[in-house]
Formats: C-alpha cells, structure tokens, sequence
C-alpha cells in the first residue's frame, strides 16, 4: 500500500517564514497586510483548523511590522494554542459579550500609520458577515479578495510541499492502476467511485475530496460526479479523482472505454490526449497560464471540437485541490518554478459521452514535471 | 430503530412561498433584496446544494418585482435545473470566459430603480471574494450580512419544520437513552464519540455535526470534541451531539458520571439543571432573547458560579445546527410561536470538569415545548 513514510510535520519555524513571506508579498502587493480567514489560506499559514467553522469570527491580522495575531472565540482558544504555527503567533481571544470586530479593527490600523491609506487583501473564503462588520467599522480601510490582490500567495511550493504533492499523484496514480482491474459493466457509476474512494484512502489518503464516475452521456457533464445509472459496453467512462494525503491534494483523470471503442470515440480521445501533451509542452518558467490553456485549446480547435471544450484548462492545487494559479485565457501571471496545477482539456458530446484526460503538473527550471504518470492511452476496462 | 416515515418531500411550491416571503421580510427590513450563497440559506430557500462549494460564484437573487433568479456556473446548471426549488426560479449559468459579477449586478439594480438607493442582504457565509465582485461593480449598492439585516429570515418553523425538528429531537434522545448502556470507564473518549455518532445514524441522522465526549477536566471546555483520554471511573462526563435527520437539526446535551458523584459534583450539576430550567420557563411569546439567558444565568450568578459560565444560553436550529435567534444578553429580538433554539447552560470548573444541560425548545403560543425529553437529572453510567 502506502509504503512511503509519512513525511516530517512542517513546524512553528516553517510556519513563521511563511506568515513573513506573505506579510513581505503582501507590501510588494501594495497592501497594508492580510486577513485570514479559517479554510486552506490559515491551515497553510498556520497549522490551524478549527474543528467546525462558525458565525464566530477567527481571523489572522498580518501587518507590515507587527507580530502575527490570530484572533478566535475564547471557546476554542485552547485547540488554538495546540496548533503547529501557535509559538509563531499571538492569540488575541474574545467571548461572547465582546463584539469581534471593535476588538479587531485596531490591529489592522495600528498607532503610527494613522492617516494613511489602509488596504487588506481578505481570504477568498472569509465570511461576508466578517468582512462587512469590518467594512463598518474601518470605513477607510479598502479590502481585496486574495484571488485577485495577491493570488499567488500559496502557489508557489517549497521542497517539502512538492514531495507531499509528489506523493499524493503517486497514490492517485497507484489508485488508477488498480480501478483498471474492476468490473466496470453492469455495476452503478456510484460504486465504481466507491472503489475509487477506497482506493484513494488504501493509498494513504485522509480525505476524498471528488470521484467523477461519468459513464456514456453523464460523461459529457464534466461536473457529473457519480449517479445510479448503470455502466454498459460500449461506454467511454471518465475517471476523475482525487483528494488530500499529508495535506496535499491529488487530481487525475483518465477516460477509459468498456470494451472495444468506436473509431469516433478513439479520435476524440486521440484530440483530447494531444491537446493534454500540448499543453504540458507549453509549460515553462516565464510562460503566462494562458498559455497553456491556449496550447491545449488550440489542438481541439483545430480538430474542430473547440466548442465542445467548455471549461479552462487547468487550476492549481496544494492544500486545497482548486486553487490559483489558474490555466485560462486572459491569465497573464507567468509560471514560476514550484507551481503546480493540473492540465486537464476535454472534449464534452452532450448526449453522447466525454474524455478528459488531467494530470498535476509542477513548474521546473527547464519545463514541467508531472506528478501524474499512468499511461495517457485510452484504457480498455471490462 | 427510526419507525417514523419519511416526511414528504417539500415542492417547488414551498420554495417559491419561501422566496416570496423572505422577499417580503426583506423590503419590510428596508432591504431592496437579497443574495443568498450556498449553504443553509440556498438550501432552505431553494433546495439547492452544490456539490461542492468552489470559488466559482452561484447566488440567488431575490429583489421585489422581479423572479427569483439563480446564477451558477455552467458547469453546474444541470445539477442546479434538477433542485427541487428549480421550477421556481430562473437560471442564468455562466462559462469560465465571462465575468460572473458583472452578469450578477445588473439583477441588483433593475431598470426604473436608478437612482433610488439600493441595500442588500448578503448571507453570512457567502464568500468576501463574491461580495467584493459585486461592491466593485455597485459601488453606490449597500451590503448588510444578513445576520445584521435579517436575521429571523429562518428563524421562524412552518409546521413541516417543526415536525424534522421534533424528529430528530426524539432520535437523539434515542441515542442518549442507548449510550447509557454502553461502557464509559477504560474507553477513550473517541470511542464512546464513534458510538454516538452510530446511534444517530441509527436512529435516522443522515449526518453527524458534533459528537462531543469531555470526560474530566475535558469537559470544563465547553468546545472539546472528543479526544484520546481514557475515560475513568470519578469523572463526569459531558455528552454533547447532534447533527442532521431529513434535513433538520438535533441537539442535545446531557452530563452523566461515571460512577456516583461527589457532593460537590452533585450541587454543581443541580444548579446547571435549575438553570436550564429557568431558561425553559423564560420561553413565551413576546420575551426577547435576552430574556432566556437571563434567566439561565441568574440562577448560575447566584449560586456563586457565575464566572464559570462562560458562553451564551443558546442558538437557533433549523437547517443548521446553530443559526439565529442567540439567547445571548444585548438579543432583544421577541420570540414568536416557531422559532426553535437550544437553551444549555453550562458550569466549567477549569482542571476539574464541566457540566452542560441542553434541549431544543420551540416556542409555542402559551410557552414553550422541549423536542428533547430525556431525563435531565444526573444519570450514574459504569
């Protein structure tokens, strides 16, 4: 199964050089500082997670030349100071009878910087309910979505992410190899992505985060994810997998055929394969992410399907598995060695069926390394 | 096990009376509408639950005069056209290329409008990346969190609501009667949780949101879960669970001892019990919610232990677990026949133990009625 160790737990001093690292691109950003809501953007800065997220405000205030506050309910005060980033922080907590945001709003308009202009890039994720208390009550404070102030803040991985995204591919992988060997017709599309799920957790997985069974027409849905209809001969099958080991996500997709496919199903599958290949191809340092969502498109264009291409080509994964940077048209961020993301065209026949085939792809000095590498041909299942 | 059947499924006739009273209540609060984001709002009002909750915008839409309107991703408009609130609603899905918010605003300010100036309630949990999308492009449209602006929007059961709750209120206390039978002294808290978490489910809980077990000083924090301490005869030992049945929240709390009680342990569990009764007889129609903690509290203060509560008497409950009205002091909202709410007061003797008492009330036209009925005194497990 698994039989790679469990890697070192990342530790206080690793998660201070990263809360300084995005206080340090927050400035470069031109903002004031961050607020951090609980989700992916405090468990990578932090460690923490609340067990249960809440109206109960919990925010971490990064601000140039200040010390880290995460500010959280006094009930859950004491999970606080168990997390792995707590000896790299201050803990202001608050009960009930206080009103979260008056405690606060001072620590992002701290004494000295009076009279100058305040901006906060925000989570994606924070709660307007949080958002607008603080709107109210710093009426001169601008606030930006992270995704749009600062959307690299967690895309560029450090060695110890990339060898737990490494080895979250790998079980992703090992998991498509062993899904092949299952009966696929006769059975429900929900119990192929039940064996997907167990799958995932045999190869060390903690969470499934999506199982896309998409069998014949439900295949050309691409947010399908798993129904009751019955698998049969003759149908394309989209596979599409993934979620966290180690705290790291893995996605994959393959489209594999229960026996034989047609020659139309092949060719599909044949434009949808180049345009993957094309799009890892465009994968290099100073490269824009459009530029592999235009690399991949550009194939199934010319194969004359471009319409039956209906979403971007890619999103970035860490300790989410959809994240920035995304692979569109219109995103100009140059690629930087450590990114990752997936490269995932496809080509959806409503009606008919889909192929998609995606792997997790990370951004090397010299191009691009997948971290997904089951054979790319279409698979033939029983 | 769960012999009750299977209430009947609301229909898009329900969705639509819900959407048209809360577009009511809204202009009644002085908002011009409403934008709902998934979650217990969506689901409430629509039936509405994405399969996932991404950075992708989906909101509703409600403003007088005009149909509800859902905007979702392309991706997920045939999951969103197959909710059973969806006959009630228009759909506008939007592909990757297009930018969703400025699709969105347009629907904030309807054509013969201009000029007047626009308020919008915005659930809690909607997103500050969507919310700021939209300021950015209604920079004249106020946002209130809906907490602020309309927090009863939920608040109030009909008598299908009221009947989940009183079922899952009556599998709960199924699962308390059970979990008395099992071992509690040489176990792990964890152990007696996963036992509790199979009781709801057992008894017809489709999902499980908190299966607390503080055993000893454990339970003088009112937000631990459930951790690997071993359980030991002498200790007091709160349980705290609840979750989902067909769609609507149980809670309940009882504090048993392993073994007999100290006399001290005795008085402290006593008060907490004549609190949590006092609570229950503050419940009537027109008393403010203040009122309802007040009454738990005194009887705490005065028996000295009043430092020792250290949280509010209660929550809302519906298709959330926790939700408005909040029995908290400052709450003067008047309490009207439907609403329903735990009241659990509790005492937490730092190092040394905690005890909580908890029922789901609602409030009746001439008092209130517990949908939680075990018995309150201190039961002796082994």
């Amino acid at each position: 199964m698994s039989l790679t160790p469990a890697p070192a737990p990342f530790t206080a001093d690793d998660y201070r050089a990263r809360m300084a690292r995005a206080t340090e691109s927050a400035a470069a950003a031109g903002l004031s500082g961050l607020l951090v809501a609980p989700g992916p953007d405090l468990v990578y800065l932090t460690g923490y997670q609340p067990t249960a997220i809440t109206e109960r405000l919990t925010v971490l205030v990064l601000a140039a030349g200040q010390e880290p506050v995460l500010v959280v309910p006094k009930l859950e005060a004491s999970d606080a100071e168990h997390a792995p980033g707590a000896a790299a922080l201050t803990l202001r907590d608050w009960t009930d009878a206080v009103d979260p945001y008056a405690l606060t709003a001072p620590l992002l308009a701290p004494s000295g910087n009076a009279g100058s202009p305040q901006r906060f890039g925000v989570s994606d994720n924070a709660w307007a309910l949080h958002l607008l208390g603080l709107q109210q009550r710093l009426p001169e404070t601008s606030f930006a979505a992270l995704t749009e102030a600062l959307p690299m803040l967690r895309a560029v991985k450090d060695e110890h992410e990339l060898a737990r995204l490494e080895a979250a591919g790998a079980a992703a992988d090992e998991a498509y190899t062993e899904i092949l060997k299952v009966r696929f017709a006769g059975r429900k599309e929900t119990d192929v992505a039940a064996d997907l799920a167990a799958l995932l957790i045999k190869y060390g997985h903690s969470q499934v985060d999506f199982t896309v069974v998409g069998s014949g027409p439900n295949g050309a849905n691409p947010h399908h994810e798993a129904g009751d209809r019955t698998i049969a001969h003759g149908d394309m099958v989209v596979l599409d997998f993934g979620g966290l080991k180690h705290g790291y996500g893995s996605d994959t997709t393959r489209s594999v055929h229960v026996g034989e496919p047609s020659a139309d199903e092949q060719r599909v599958h044949d434009v949808v394969r180049e345009a993957q290949r094309a799009g890892f191809e465009a994968v290099r340092p100073g490269a824009a992410c459009q530029d592999v969502d235009r690399a991949a498109r550009a194939v199934i264009e010319e194969a004359g399907y471009g319409e039956y291409f209906i979403h971007r080509t890619g999103h970035g994964i860490g300790v989410t598995t959809h994240e920035p940077p995304y692979m569109i048209e219109g995103e100009e961020q140059p690629l930087v060695p450590g990114m990752c993301f997936s490269i995932e065209p496809g080509i959806y026949l409503p009606g008919r069926f889909g192929v998609r085939i995606e792997d997790i792809v990370t951004v090397t000095e010299d191009g691009g390394r997948s971290f997904n590498n089951t054979a790319r041909e279409m698979a033939v299942v029983e």
